[in-house]
């Protein structure tokens, strides 16, 4: 393995600084720009990963966007679903070791706060996903500098989502970077960073689906599809997909979609149908657009008595939860779900080798598009942005 | 028993109407009127009742001022806590008899619906609560009457939440009588027709509270009391009580309340004084005052990642949840809770035979604070409308 990846616990890199390319957002709707960075080396309980394949997600987009004003901090390295193999680690790493592959999770796992000693969640008390959090933990600083044209003097670039994977090299919390099987082909296992580890656990772990269940989801990009991938492998009994776009059914059928709805073409409101044709609602609804409108639909659309509804989405929006307090007694519930309620290093580790002996089918080729070299990320972004593309796989 | 309570299968009643007083409303807010009405022999799978006692909720209290334009139904006989014997039943009913003792529930459970037949909902597909139904479910009619005072004709008298027990004999869908065993007293077990197995129920069932947990109680009349009641039976480490006014600590030390909160005193928001008392939240917190901004802070008093609400309180505001999107990936969740999630007629009687043998040790004469003939009812209501009783339970 180590002789492969070109790295050893000895290696010529260990300690030093490395200069690599990386895609720096420099403001938001920018195209990004391959800068030359410095990466420091990982401070102690860090790690530096030589990022080998990144995927971009709609989080990426709209962080690269600005479209929330909080969120805006230039120059930053975006990215968060990742692969690659430790370089290097910092002091205390006893988890990780150089040459092991890895995927970068965004919620992080301490292994020892109160939450993650908890069974009841995925939210570790230090490492948790924060958006608005741009430097590293330890101290507050960045790993990444980039040298200002005018001055000639170092300037640092800020993180993204506990990971910054738009770069050769990136440094991780080590509560962050998850060791998987190093027979797993990373090209596919960067999508477990975020997407279909996200939408695959909301099926399996938020909401439980069974064989008998009945299962409605709104939205069917990357995040939606692995929802219905989760419910397929599930044996769920009927897969509902809501979309405003028809031509997302074709690939929703190859992903285990039964039945489509085209909601702004169906001339009722979507929970009035679904109702209709499951006899009452479904067992769980997923929200994966963001549309806090289709958050309402979503949750009347579930049976009541029993329907949860989990939310996936990401609401930038001053609106709130569009549901009346008496609403709740009919027993229709609604949840949150980060990264799938998945425990990035305590679980990914097993399903990755569950993909791997063929006990968990997860169909990863389906949701990669596109594949390009990492030179080519923005036409990646615009891809995403017209929704050409589900995944498309950078090499770096 | 029969002989007892005067009753046997061929009493002279069965079959015929029958002539008795009762507290009729005649419109928001004008004092009950203690009237002559008749009440018709119960049709096919409902039952004829002898309500032996009764008191009195607030959501009676509240149907009777009519709150809600659509609540206005008069005359109506109100009135749903109450414990009686079934004096006959109609054709078909096969598991209750003259005689038994019996507790009426306002959502019913008819055992054979998709939603009964659900382990995930004690809400009935026929019979389940519903405040703005004003007759019977068979044949849309109500089984009262009374002589109008200007025409001398009858005059139908509407229902009341499945119940009607402000009177002498009431007609009950047979779904929504539970028999109990006949050493229980009625005069308490009254209070498992709504007040005691609300709280209690939404603490056990829909909580599950235990011996670790730290739990919140927003608003502490007789449902947030049972509330507490419930979580100290089952042991919980810390339940904190909320309330405007201090007064009600007097009778929550009593009911196993641990600590107080005066809500309008405390110096700052009561989830924050919350979250610095127990390190970062409550396991659970229970609404019991239906209002929507204590909703809110019952919602983030609880430990994020893991927090749960339930909310008890009946909400007739146009206002929605004020809950943002965002908030549900925090990992708070908020759920609602009709009769504490017991299904009445499956669960009660074992509750009931606990209580008897002194497994379950709940503190019944807790509740009751008054007890007064059924002819003073304007007075109960009174005691109820200023906060000086709990429970005021009548005896007819």
């Amino acid at each position: 393995m180590e002789a492969a990846n070109g790295f050893s616990n000895g290696g010529s890199t260990q300690g030093k600084p490395i200069k690599c390319k990386a895609a720096v957002a420099w403001g938001p709707g920018e195209p990004l720009v391959m800068e030359e960075v410095e990466v420091a080396p990982p401070a102690p309980m860090e790690v530096r990963v030589k990022v080998l394949f990144t995927s971009i997600c709609h989080t990426d987009l709209s962080f690269w966007k600005g479209e929330n004003e909080r969120q805006r901090k230039f120059p930053r390295i975006l990215g968060h679903e990742a692969a690659g193999v430790i370089e290097s680690v910092g002091e205390g790493v006893k988890d990780l070791a150089p040459g092991d592959h890895v995927v970068p999770i965004f919620t992080g796992e301490c292994g020892t706060c109160a939450y993650c000693e908890s069974s009841k969640t995925n939210l570790c008390g230090t490492y948790r996903v924060n958006p608005f959090k741009s430097t590293m933990v330890s101290d507050n600083g960045t790993r990444f500098s980039v040298v200002d044209r005018s001055s000639g003097a170092p300037q640092p670039v800020y993180h993204f989502l506990n990971t910054s994977t738009f770069a050769e090299y990136t440094v991780l919390d080590s509560a962050c970077a998850v060791k998987i099987n190093p027979q797993a082909p990373l090209e596919k296992m960067c999508l477990l960073s975020c997407g279909i580890s996200t939408g695959v656990g909301a099926a399996w772990n938020t909401a439980n689906v069974s064989k008998e269940s009945t299962v409605a989801v709104f939205g069917l990009g990357a995040v939606g599809l692995a929802v219905a991938e989760g419910a397929r492998i599930r044996g769920a009994a009927r897969i509902i997909g809501v979309d405003i776009n028809p031509d997302k059914f074709t690939k929703g059928k190859e992903m285990g979609v039964t039945d489509f709805i085209e909601s702004k073409a169906c001339g009722k409101p979507v929970h009035e149908l679904i109702r209709d044709m499951t006899g009452g609602g479904v067992d769980c609804s997923f929200e994966c657009t963001g549309i806090v409108d289709v958050l309402r639909e979503a949750f009347l659309s579930t049976h009541d008595g029993w329907g949860l509804t989990v939310a996936l989405g990401i609401h930038p929006t001053p609106r709130m939860l569009p549901l009346h307090p008496m609403e709740l007694f009919d027993g229709r519930r609604i949840t949150g779900c980060v990264f799938g309620d998945f425990k990035g290093k305590s679980q990914l580790p097993l399903l990755v080798d569950q993909c791997i002996n063929g006990e968990v089918k997860i169909n990863f080729d389906g949701f990669i598009t596109h594949e390009m070299p990492f030179s080519e990320i923005n036409e990646a972004f615009r891809l995403l942005e017209e929704g050409k593309s589900l995944r498309c796989v950078l090499r770096l």
